[in-house]
């Protein structure tokens, strides 16, 4: 039995995708070339990635290499895809196949894509990463800097109009909603974007604006403005936002209240 | 003569793109392709939505035979277009022209699609429609769920950064500006989304959550977060919103008055 | 010594340019394509965007001839974009070329976009203008109205999400974060939008709605909704928008401070 | 039971490729596409010839609206088709599926290629015919004028070189190997091109030139230059081409026997 | 009136264009995008090479642009094809359009393409040439050497399988069908090729090996082989060729006669 | 000192390309794409020949990595292809560096195409084979199976028409110019092609056909039709072809004498 065999996450994608063959015809075509022939989750993310991110001025063949690359020198990002893929499963009522984030699912392409060129980043290939910076935000409209650095278990959910700074920390198993900033504030250089605790949720619309701390667990609710710190285990909300609600031990992100 | 020729919105469409052939050369390829070779409004509309949709992997002419199949099979997707054309064409002052929300609207080209995707989803085709929300959300920024259910005469104004939910429900004559959610509260399934009554407008960034409702011609403010039942007639504003004005016996999504 | 070589600006860019192409081998290809064999910055951004905007449906080739008749016709054109690059340059603390913004600014495309979309509404080509209104919106989702008069060194900081309306008008100098909109209110045609002041900066997600002003070096904050005239000097906030601060003689578009 | 499942030649083809899919993963994308999912052998005819005849000026789409719609119009098209199938398969010693020549002969995609152009000549569709010939010649290598009457049961082998020109006329059974030509003489117009009979055979390279007869069964040996009248059940060769053999009853274009 | 509404030819086309595009709806966006929207002959094949030569690693912009630039910078090219449109017009009896081989013939296309490398070559551009070369041979099966000379109403029929060697020279008013060889012999470089003189007409399939004259209006018959000089106004045919005729003072490439 | 570089072909090879780059801005985008951007001479051959073969019916990326599949599974395929660089480079004289023939020369493309096809062959990959035949003899003109077995150094000059049987041999150091036919007979399986002896030059358009062996050193004069054995160092020439000349002990496929 191969390694790709006890993998138990990716058999139970390539048996979703084996059923959608035969129920969905017109999908064989994608199915095949995009999940069937492929042997490992990594090679199925870095071909999805690459079709979606390839342009007239970028072959796909050049950035599948990158990816791929990407997937084998760094394993802290298959990792995280796997974590991510089970928060947007356990979390996103809508979401019942683990097959459905990985192929379908727009905050999660940005989110893994960022995870590449962070990974360029830090290689010093800067331009490289800036490069694919705009081509996520044109594709998946998520403006997530290389440089942010993110944790495992995030769900970055819709992804539309997300905005995440150079010197953006979001810690494990946070639930992001579409829109959200994470945004920097002044012209200096330097730390100056938000700090995320583990288990925050950050509701849709929601705007985190400075070098401030979001504390674990805490929930900031959809279409706030945050410009203090939040203590952990609280709700803020509004704009700006302020304290409305002590939380007890739960975590906001795994339940995904969006009530304030 | 034929039914197409009794079409009065189809003959006005093509009248005023037989008009911009002349006045435009560059565009004469696109309109030709597009519109003049064809015969009715529901093939420009398949046709057009393809194009757009289409993508190295998933081929132009397959998405074209579906969205053909799906207007033939449910003729009330093709009366919901037209009103909804109408809309566009009534609430809109910058939209002097019945062909331009249906070329050139991305709101409107995002609610179509959606349109299709639901019959997809009510054909119990569930991951193609998945397949195509997901490409809906890259083009189009407007990321609806198939199974959200979608009355007539609705303009998703500009359709960037809008979120609708599984089990979400909008009304007939419903006027939805850019960046708006109709999202879920909490991780369990079942009935979670707003359910908006007729007439409603819905003003830019306005987030509303959960499964509340919103009275037959509110009108919900830009940036508001609705967390509760809206009355009818009535106006909220806020984050959180509150009622901040009763409204008269008019029509908040034809007037399109953004004040609060 | 021809003309091109005293433009400094273009010169940094050439530099920048080759410098990447030996740092970065897979951009090598994108770079010498877009920036080296050219000769002007100009014809760089025609190249550029003409990449960008091309679909199945509008022909590369085309949208090239078209982009460089309008910068050769309308030199306002180029030195906007110009102290566009600059704005970015000066105010962005993440931005540390001149070529990022011109390569990789999805916010500072949509931008020069418009600028040549302007000129064709300013020509009477409105339908071409529609056409690319939409394709705009399509790529780098800022739905910007080709008839929208927009200043010099302004900073469209990101794009995503951005709705500036037929009769908005925008200063010199100012800075718009993503989401912002300045939209219209009511369905009359007429002048209906905002009037933004020099120096101003509109903070992430604020709503601008109606014909009002904002005054020279005012400050929206993020997630505000403003429904009244702004004065010169001052920062509005909060939904609805409130007065919060007197500004002293400083820029807020080029402080860039998100604090309100 | 439908008609499609009653039509022994495509349930063979679906068998055949079923089992491709089954036996090579990364053929199993082309042939869902181009095969599976479509209910009858005219459908697959048409978006395959679609595939390989697209191009950035012809839409795809547009090109199998008018392969269908031909060969509805037309059912010699497809009986013809079908005894070409055939052909391949009875006289290639290489060819032993049904599927090999639909999907893998450059020779038989030309010859259907110019069925369909055939039909758009009577249909007085001429510039749309020449467009087509001009793209076949580009991607088949064969240029084969529309007008061209062509009979049934003919294997154009490999097709790579092969003119056929404007008043020729091609019996039934015959076979031709790639490099022949079928040319006119003279500049006036009218009848000037050469007429196959039924069960010919002509060799490769084989030149036959001007308003001549080859009688049915003859053979015409590789690399011959016919400029008289061959008469029935002869072998002719050389440059130019004499009389060398008497033949019997046989067929040659069954036989394909090469020798003279 | 401006310089393009004297030309007697491109006013023809673009007649024969306009009437095009009102028989056959199909082809008005192909008609539009490659005719209609240029102002004179140049831009159009400028436009339409550049359609069939790019390719996933060549941008069809640069080689618009390529090609509008050896147009401009060499008023003999346009003489030349302005002269080989009149050579088919005149000899093919299957071309009564002037259009017809501008837009439709392959091997007007490859002779006009090389008219162009041959200019490269003329500025020492030669890789670049050598790229073109082999991009011709693939779409239009005809490998002309970028160094060889050709002179003025050249008809290139058909142009499948054509070679023409790097120190061949072709006259004025020649003829040369497809399959056609005018090859070198041995592997010493220096001058190696035929030299082809005015009014000579080369039948489909011949090869003309080695540094040997062709006499002006001579004849060569289909499927010959010719290894030595033939004298001005004689037929030569046969394996290898001999003199079969003596020629009175008319032109073969004119009359098209192709018996010997 | 890696192995790459101390393989003196790939650096020659870099070298060129880099001067190319340098002349050439035109090329630097395909030259970086294609060559420089690679570490081995097996990748720039994967990645060009997966760029020619590619079609939106089957994707760049698969077939790249198939084709490095195949030059990493078989060592030999590397081996032949470079001695046919050299082959090309040696007996060319139009052809003064090796990157020339890997780069722009389709016969040679052609060729080692089928190598890839035959080793698929050999590994029963037969479906695919004939995919990948189809599509070389469309973008390449040659009809080579991929059963044929192939020595090395062997120069298949432009390629156009060449047609190669199921059961054809061809030995070392042979070149095959156009229009090459090595063809079968009759309709029976089994051996039935020619077989091809060390250092045979066969001169353009000639057709060999039938189960005979051409013997080593002979020559085949252009245009000929071989019936029948030929004898090792003699020229064979005509329709049907003779002995013509008793050849020294040279080697006619070095010479490239093409005169009989």
């Amino acid at each position: 039995m191969s390694e790709a065999n006890r993998d138990p996450l990716w058999l139970a994608i390539l048996q979703e995708t084996e059923q959608a063959v035969r129920d969905e015809p017109l999908l064989a075509s994608f199915l095949h070339m995009t999940v069937l022939r492929h042997s490992t989750l990594e090679d199925v993310l870095a071909f999805h990635l690459s079709s979606k991110l390839a342009s007239p001025v970028m072959d796909a063949r050049a950035l599948l290499e990158l990816f791929r690359e990407a997937l084998a020198a760094d394993p802290q990002i298959s990792r995280a895809m796997r974590a991510d893929i089970s928060a947007c499963y356990d979390r996103d009522p809508a979401c019942d196949r683990y097959s459905t984030p990985l192929l379908y699912f727009k905050g999660f392409h940005a989110l893994q894509s960022q995870r590449i060129t962070h990974w360029l980043w830090q290689q010093d290939r800067k331009t490289l990463a800036y490069f694919l910076q705009n081509r996520i935000s044109e594709v998946m409209s998520a403006d997530i800097h290389p440089a942010a650095r993110i944790g495992e278990g995030v769900m970055l959910d819709h992804g539309t109009g997300v905005v995440v700074g150079e010197t953006a920390v979001i810690g494990n198993n946070v639930s992001i909603l579409h829109g959200v900033t994470l945004g920097g504030s002044g012209k200096e250089r330097g730390d100056r974007h938000p700090k995320i605790g583990d288990g925050v949720m950050i509701g849709a619309g929601a705007a985190i604006l400075g070098n401030l701390r979001v504390g674990e667990c805490a929930k900031v609710g959809a279409g706030s403005v945050v410009l203090d710190d939040v203590p952990p285990h609280t709700t803020v909300a509004g704009v700006p936002a302020k304290v409305v609600a002590q939380l007890g031990p739960g975590t906001p992100a795994l339940d995904m209240d969006q009530r304030v």
